[in-house]
């Protein structure tokens, strides 16, 4: 399980989302509270947009509250559109390659949440990648693994229906495996010009996610980085959020039920 | 602050020490009960005797409960004497140099606890070494600096002396100026022959320190390593101890006062 | 390609190997000889065996000139069958996972060569792993596939035709795809009681390979250790070399061709 | 040793400096042709200018040609004044704190030489240094001790004041010291607006120094990127050079000699 965040909106510094505050995402790699582990000391990793069309990338497999190039590169680096995550690794090793967000091209993903028996699953998973998107993985998520699956399925293209059809895929795959631990998914997902957030899950623990939307940009958060409840906004599970910045800076905010059959064990309810 | 343990009996495997149980030190190291700050992420260590007179040792500044290579070597790694420490910093980077154990030919220290205002004595500490000592400094630790000093003030030829001396003036060099967060030590050194363990602090909060001592073996300890308390007894505090292992098997364990003179802040009691 | 060494014999310490005489391992390093690569700075590590049947394994991603933890484990950790390891990738990422020796329970193995387009030919490698070794995998190196592909082909019951099945195997695929670079491989591999090297080649270049016996034990190195030649051989082309540990302290050494069928895309001699 | 790259221009991307062409600076850390150590695999670090007064920062002691997080940065980091450094140790330890640059507030700093018998003047050289400066020291290099002596000499209010100042007090101490191994010197110091750069050694082995201008910018580097001599013109020996740009984007460079009187062993000539 993981902590992360999506920010879209006028160019900001991103230190501030970082490490200011009573619980910026630094301090939730140490101490979380609505994760189910409550530390997230198995690496960092930022992902942002600037000039270039492919967004920068750094992630490195240490504690992210101790590292001093992420806190370097937040303290110069502004930028419209970026994704920063915490992780606690629910099996993978600890290593740069399993960190998010991942790239492909234009593209940055990230995730929380876990494909129950993943490693059972995850060879049959294997084969559903293309060539190109198998020889693409660097690492041994999920997360990665179901990255390269939706572009398989046409991300580029079609990213609605690429995450939809990706999702349900894996989670028919799971059920019809007799898996019984659950696929849940708080997922970003970006091309640096409009920002996807899902959250959904197989039964009715679907991790937390919320939105934050002020004048200049939109913040979503695994979790929220002040006890200011008034200026947060929980996403409601089975969504599918897209957020597009607008010239002259508008931030639209369209939000969608993500999965009209149900795939859930059970109620997939908040 | 930190936790750590010390082991002195017949060989064992280290690892189930580290990994083993409900609250083995890996454990603690992201879910400390008893420690200021519950997660220590921040580097991991080893110290141990084989054949060679000097201890081998391993650090590395990641989380340890992430280690393959920590965990590999508590596998295979049997001994009669050894150290293992996990981790939270107090200040110093998070740089192997500044993990524990330290060495210095055939002694190992390590501790937990802090120096008060470190930063503001530091320059003045570090001119009260010798110069073989200051050489031998690699990191930027309080931890450090106090083992330099005890060398310096003779831990190879009279190390109750040396262990008293270096606390005592330590803690009046901070007490003159007039610095008023505490010193709190628990720090173990060993030869290889025998372990000793200092629990104190210039106020009442001396960090935690047990001993678990069975037919084979004693073993001190920040915090226990499992719920079974009638087996761990509490160090008292201001309190010097001893461990012996003697030829058979025999561990002899003495105690006494660590220093008779109170440098206390306040009461130097329980 | 790497650097490599595989001790079989008496106790003997490991760091005189690894950091003593004119051209030792991490010599090597900085400085081969005979590699096509001078510099060997992407990684290094250690296997040994002890008391426990499963052997040890100290892996790590940066330099090995300058790993102080491997120096320290050389200088305190003494074995009668040990392998260590220094790389310069010829392509996967600089990853502890992607460093050799690899280890399948009381197996170790490691290499120096290249399976000529790799890339192109992984997913089909892949497929020909068992489920079980396909689990294994951590990294994305074509040595640790070379590796599971042994043990799908039956390493554990019949070491020599697995080595060669395998060899042949891959051989044939990479000449079915067209392929034109070489498939060079110097491969050691291990149980703790024999030692099996192989040299070849599928062109005329195998890289080197070095057999050092005395008195009390045997070295095989990628190249030799210092400049007094006559205590080198080197070891033939297409050849496989077992030593095995006799009680006693005998070594012998047994060498044989490696593939009668010459599946060379030339001559397959020195 | 080191390999070092200074940029002073129009804005650019940093990667072709570091990667691209037939002696890129990272083909330089594995092949260097004119350094004594051929493999600069120690480290190494960049430090840019941005919107920030004070400059981006990133260091990691893994060699530079492998490290994904220093070629992603270089792929999207434009700037009009950055430095760039690979690392051969001559001593201490492979930590990110004794990687190049070094920062303090707006300033950089890196360098490539050695103070001859530094291990014996360190502590002297310490005790020069004023408090604000000897607590901002975080590793153990001679390179960063040079920057901070030349801190504490007034560096921000007369830098070639203070530079000088700093090189010749280091150099006397040597000297009366009767070190006989030299103290050489190729540094470069930016505020971001200035970059200057000093060429010099007590012996007449001061290290190599390359300018190339361009209509567009100024290059300094410890030697040239490609093969084309006739755009790279050598630093003069005893050099310091002072290279300005100017709003219009000219680029004024300004050469002077570095020390009037010779503090050389020798001749101080080229």
């Amino acid at each position: 399980m993981c902590r992360w965040l999506a920010y879209i909106g006028e160019p900001r510094l991103i230190e501030q989302f970082l490490y200011d505050g009573p619980h910026s995402l630094c301090e939730q790699a140490q101490h979380s509270h609505k994760a189910k582990l409550g530390v997230h000391g198995d690496g960092g990793g930022l992902g942002w947009y600037g000039k270039p069309a492919e967004p920068g990338l750094y992630r490195d497999a240490g504690p992210a509250w101790a590292d001093t190039n992420l806190r370097e590169l937040t303290r110069v680096i502004e930028s419209e559109v970026f994704f920063a995550h915490v992780r606690a690794s629910t099996g993978a090793a600890n290593l740069s390659v399993n960190c998010h967000p991942f790239r492909a091209a234009r593209l940055l993903f990230m995730h929380n949440g876990q494909i129950g028996g993943f490693v059972q699953l995850r060879r049959q998973l294997l084969s559903l990648l293309s060539d190109t998107c198998f020889d693409q993985l660097s690492g041994g998520t999920d997360s990665e693994l179901l990255f390269q699956l939706m572009i398989t399925n046409g991300l580029r293209d079609d990213p609605d229906h690429a995450i939809r059809k990706t999702i349900s895929d894996v989670d028919e795959l799971r059920r019809n495996e007799n898996i019984k631990e659950a696929f849940r998914a708080t997922m970003a997902l970006t091309d640096g010009n409009t920002v996807r957030v899902v959250r959904w899950s197989s039964d009715q623990y679907a991790p937390s996610l919320y939105l934050n939307q002020d004048n200049g940009g939109a913040l979503v958060v695994s979790e929220p980085l002040d006890e200011d409840i008034s200026k947060w906004t929980a996403v409601p599970v089975n969504r599918l959020v897209r957020l597009e910045l607008h010239p002259g800076g508008e931030i639209k905010v369209h939000s969608e039920p993500f999965l009209v059959q149900n795939n859930g064990d059970d109620h997939n309810k908040l």
